[in-house]
């Protein structure tokens, strides 16, 4: 059974913790004091990830760092995780990827900021985060009433769907609102309507079906 | 034959045209004035990468962007490229390129900086460069004389090599020093004698063969 480094209220953490619940995963989870402790920069954590930062996830004799990074583990190890990286598409899903860590870098930090667990100067932050969700909104908007159902075409989510939704999904408590993205808020309906779906606090359920 | 949107002084670009060498994949370069021009900013370009952003590779009917994505592209569809990419590490490798996207973020950002090219404080970009080199020289060294080849354990070298290369080959020019990092350095060089190596401005090839 896998075991989670884990801290409640962390995007990257709850990112690992809804695939681990959609591939219907067992694991141990090992709560780590981020803050207002500093665990994540003892030695011993450090061992685990030189970069001091959650998640963290041990599997067997393998240790991996960087949300991105463990959800290929988890689609690749997994009996039923195949489908959610299709080989035919990992270029695209990496890029995905990459934009779950420029989601992270900049409204992930922003709400830090806002929480007052980290420091700096958030109006940037918010700025880029509006940035990249006016390009998620087009990417999952085309034609005039056509949309796309998920961020990689080919009919079924994969896991750039699952890497991109924790930080879009609490942009609000960054104070970056959605209300200019129509089609980012559809396609966050449908993730929260997958089965194995989890919220966390600030991730509210799907509302009742409409249509 | 792809089509690659380059601008010379791109560590990106960089990193794709060092990847289409090794692979000896003949290309056509399409030169985009991002600076002092803003061509990635016109409807054209956004069209091809809606995030303004170079490298962007047309390949067939794929349009490929962010460059660590385009490696992972290369390395799929290249008759040669499989290496580049084992599967059984494709977690690890994942997290190197994710990697390679903070060391574009911090010390790529501090020398278009320092180049007059964006704005902002380079200070703490620099001290996060840092941070990172000291986790990558860990990684590379470990034991009291017993160094680790490349990232990926395994023997050879990936795509996550080539990935993080280019920024940290020209950390300098961000004012970020090496010295402090001799695993870095040798890992380095044995990048620079790959076969297909090459360099680009403030990029030099490798000295004379040591020991």
């Amino acid at each position: 059974m896998p075991t989670l480094y884990d801290y409640e209220l962390s995007a990257g953490c709850y990112t690992v913790r809804l695939m681990l619940s959609i591939l219907r995963q067992p694991y141990d989870a090992v709560p780590v004091d981020i803050f207002p402790g500093v665990a994540h920069l003892e030695p011993e954590f450090l061992e685990l990830n030189p970069l001091g930062e959650l998640p963290v996830l041990v599997d067997g004799d393998r240790v991996l760092r960087d949300a991105p990074a463990i959800l290929v583990h988890l689609a690749q190890t997994r009996e039923t995780g195949g489908e959610w990286l299709r080989e035919a598409d990992l270029a695209e899903i990496t890029s995905w990827l990459l934009m779950a860590q420029r989601l992270s870098a900049s409204v992930g930090q922003a709400r830090l900021i806002r929480a007052g667990i980290a420091q700096g100067e958030s109006a940037p932050l918010e700025a880029e985060a509006h940035r990249l969700l006016r390009v998620i909104d087009e990417h999952l908007w085309f034609g005039e009433r056509e949309s796309r159902d998920w961020l990689v075409a080919g009919g079924a989510p994969t896991i750039a769907d699952i890497g991109c939704f924790p930080d879009i999904a609490l942009s609000e408590e960054a104070g970056v609102m959605r209300q200019d993205y129509p089609a980012v808020r559809r396609w966050m309906d449908r993730v929260k309507r997958l089965s194995g779906f989890i919220g966390m606090s600030g991730v509210f359920p799907a509302g009742p079906a409409r249509e």
